[in-house]
């Protein structure tokens, strides 16, 4: 026993973090392959596209073709991710295929807006106004907020905590004010920033002011940081974490860049089992999709317990 | 400003850890650059070599050349390991070049004792009190307690916080009872069986009975925990940590065998910087060392800082 969450949701993003950074090509197959494999985990979402520009992106130019191509498991949530109009429309083609939620998003860093968008802070707020009704008017659930950089960012610096206070102020304004009720607000450490002394030091102004806030992580382990920043969001009774599978999103063998993936699934997984929190996935199951994951990219991947084991084989 | 410890002292183990692991050969002037590497990098204790059976372990046949080749560093301690009474007697011939410490000994996992050692739980304790008077006649100082498997143990599972607490009282009894004074007990996680959440239990329950006694963590990444487990132990006040820089002493790419090394120096001073704690340490030096060290061995190496570079660059 510990005071430790009893349980916690894991929502897996390796696929669309994957195919999206990999040099690739990936076959359009091999992609479901590893969809359909995840499906079978105990994993009750998973991200397995974005509908982006496949001039920018030219490894999500088959998204739609790898929504058709996958086989539904009852009780898994597909999700997707968009950048613009364009590609929410895209998404919603695929209806009876996505579990389509809206999010409200805004980033921490003006700096890292203005490159990347060629927004102020205040465009980008009134922006969410927008989506938010074509949402609505689309009957597309807004579920999520979401702040972007939370932490700090490579063309800003750190991230003080009471900016990520009034962001998440701003985005539950929007929320009341377009009638709808998100169901968390995700923190994410994009540029992969965090320790877990700012986990802890930003998960805990949010709850000082908003008691009941439902907060998410999404942690980017680019640094070697993530798993340790997970234990500090559990810590703070965090229950909603996004992963991905292998670590996929990041080659640890490039260079300096990093291994840009999120917190591994599997580990991420295997630290909250170890530690008596359930997470519904069958963590056997899961080492097999990072083997395969390893398999579908044609080379190592960052995530430890895969090539480490687990302890079962020891205890049995 | 946070609770968390001040200063931590972080002793390199990569050397000994990475040459008597490495498939290798390295040769000698290689592991010898590394080692007058790190000396200038802050550190003020490196582990450079074990005197063992060189049939056993060749990665360690040179190990008297390796010991002879450096350039000490003035306020540096080179330290070494041994496992029996011949390996002492070689380290005693390096007395003018190594800082030369006793250490009691006890592992947590009798399957293991029994099958590595031969030996019964009484046994090994027995022969604690024989080498204490071998340190002694040597006039070797006696600085330190060990409990090897601290955690877990893949021979016989996980390890009752008790039996940690029993063999801590032993390793002080028999200090006690030979006149020597230790200057800390080391927990060793040697099989990577600890998560956050049995770190704080077992220092926890030592601290509860030993108010004041100095804990070292000894902490192998198999399994992806070293760096979150680094963490639970600044939470719980400790303030040294052994490490391997890069991360040396296993191959993350050797199929399931795992990263067996050490938590990564590099990654673990980068948590304490960025979390306030000093180190003493040059961050970017140590890279540097980490760089080199795959260099040396000829394959990559798990550290991640040194892939995901510093946040030095983005707040200047």
């Amino acid at each position: 026993m510990s005071d430790l969450p009893k349980r916690v949701e894991i929502s897996e993003e390796g696929p669309r973090e994957g195919f999206q950074f990999e040099k690739g090509p990936i076959a359009t197959e091999r992609k479901i392959a590893l969809i359909d494999a995840l499906s079978g985990s105990g994993l009750k979402q998973i991200q397995i596209v974005s509908f982006v520009n496949p001039k920018n992106v030219p490894g999500m130019a088959d998204a739609d073709h790898v929504v058709e191509g996958i086989t539904p498991q009852p009780g898994v949530a597909y999700t997707a991710l968009w950048l613009n109009e364009k590609g929410f429309e895209r998404a919603l083609t695929h209806g009876n295929r996505l579990a389509l939620a809206g999010t409200i998003q805004l980033c921490a860093s003006e700096k890292f807006l203005k490159r990347n968008q060629n927004r102020t802070a205040a465009e980008q707020l009134a922006g969410q106004h927008a989506i938010v009704e074509k949402y609505k008017a689309n009957g597309v659930a807004v579920e999520r907020g979401s702040i972007m950089a939370a932490f700090g960012c490579n063309f800003e610096g750190d991230i003080p905590v009471e900016r990520v206070v009034i962001l998440v102020g701003q985005i539950l304004d929007v929320a009341r004010e377009h009638g709808v009720s998100l169901k968390y607000v995700t923190l994410a450490d994009t540029m992969a920033w965090a320790t877990p002394l700012s986990i802890k030091r930003v998960v805990g102004a949010l709850r000082e002011r908003w008691t009941d806030l439902d907060i998410a992580l999404h942690l980017h382990d680019t640094r070697g940081m993530a798993v340790a920043n997970a234990y500090a969001g559990l810590e703070m009774g965090v229950t909603r974490f996004d992963s991905s599978v292998a670590g996929l999103g990041g080659c640890p063998f490039a260079g300096h860049t990093g291994a840009a993936g999120n917190v591994c699934s599997e580990d991420l997984v295997f630290l909250c089992h170890e530690m008596g929190i359930e997470t519904g996935i069958d963590l056997d199951a899961l080492i097999e999709c990072a083997r395969l994951a390893e398999d579908v990219v044609g080379h190592p991947l960052p995530g430890s317990v895969m090539k480490g084991g687990t302890l079962a084989k020891y205890r049995a």
